[in-house]
């Protein structure tokens, strides 16, 4: 029996990603002054350093800001001034005050869960930017605790099991990324509730999870929440 | 009965502010190449940005990062080149990437603590960066639980004794910021062990305790921890 519904935040309770993605576009307008767009790849040669960085600076937007900063002086060979290099420090703090907007029904949404299930709610990245978002989003309350994450893999999620004296057998976890939120919960014997986002950091992209699984479903949105859990449930019995 | 003993991490377990303060000075060289040193009030500058940006940033090496780009492009009017910004960029990482070394005595310290109390490691900073920093001390496997928190304040505290069911008066904090381990702990009603470390970041020097107090101990070293636990609790009965 499911006794425990984890919820990612970012993406998944309150919009996240396209506050990224409007920075990396800032990013590259601003970048492109210095070089050939044509030639750069500057997309990619951000989420290279990224990816490179990840291991020391972890998740989140301080480590983002830092990576642009570090890219744009590598693609134009330090000849970026420090005007705009203090402007990618404005695009960084930007993303770590944006307000927090809701997905439509998911207040109502983790309301319905919290009927049957205990919830927690469980978010990778910065500490004091998630711990800012939970404040500004008014959905603390409706989470029996809150799991800031420095990653999502099955030790972690075997940590916070291990917190709630539960088997994985009895935890569900719904969330955006099928790398982060899924593959690792299905691993170990859990369930997961997949509601995709309209976009993803690529960096989410990899998983090695395919197609249909007995121990996911897919829902298309909030409202579809509850039901997807009575259903796996279900298979359960 | 004091029950649970916390331990703060940096330069109680180990040593920290020391990178930092080397890090503020290869800034002040780097930033004193464009600017008369004796006007430009470098060190205090670069204190009310990290001040300013706490709100935002939290505390740790990523945001220092930042907040000594800031004032670097502040300072020299943003004539500094892309390649001292580079630098700052590495001298960043270096924070983030140091060797953990231990205090001396400090290991025997919790060891023997641990026999007589429940311990637990309260660390303030980057989640990410702490980690870290917690698995390269090899100490973690005495600890109970380890908490990562984004400010030490009495709700901190409060919340962490609630996760353990404890009343104040249960537990002794061991750290050496009289702001952060000691103040918001006596003040809740619970007991302290004060360290201090040679050097302190200014930030942890603002404190309403002075003198004596009897609820709280100062230490000259990790030697005397244990029998300073054992005296706190003999006031109390």
């Amino acid at each position: 029996m499911i006794e425990l519904v984890g919820f990612d935040g970012d993406d998944t309770l309150w919009h996240s990603e396209g506050y990224y993605q409007t920075v990396h576009d800032q990013f590259e307008r601003l970048v492109g002054a210095y070089v050939d767009l044509a030639d750069a790849r500057l997309h990619e040669r951000l989420l290279e350093t990224e990816k490179r960085n990840i291991r020391l600076f972890g998740y989140g937007a301080k480590g983002m800001t830092l990576s642009m900063i570090e890219t744009a002086i590598e693609i134009t060979d330090a000849r970026i001034s420090a005007t705009d290099v203090q402007e990618l420090l404005r695009l960084g703090k930007e993303v770590l005050s944006h307000p927090v907007e809701l997905l439509p029904g998911i207040r109502e949404a983790v309301v319905e869960v919290a009927r049957n299930f205990q919830v927690v709610l469980i978010t990778k990245g910065d500490l004091f930017h998630q711990e800012a978002k939970v404040a500004r989003s008014g959905l603390a309350d409706l989470f029996h605790r809150i799991e800031i994450v420095s990653e999502k893999d099955e030790a972690t999620y075997q940590r916070v099991l291990g917190e709630f004296s539960l088997a994985p057998v009895q935890f569900a976890m719904v969330g955006n990324s099928l790398r982060s939120d899924i593959e690792p919960v299905v691993a170990l014997g859990g369930w997961g509730v997949y509601m995709p986002y309209h976009i993803t950091w690529a960096h989410e992209m990899e998983t090695g999870l395919a197609g249909e699984h007995p121990r996911y479903m897919d829902v298309a949105g909030p409202g579809e929440i509850p039901a997807a859990l009575s259903l796996l449930q279900s298979r359960k019995g």
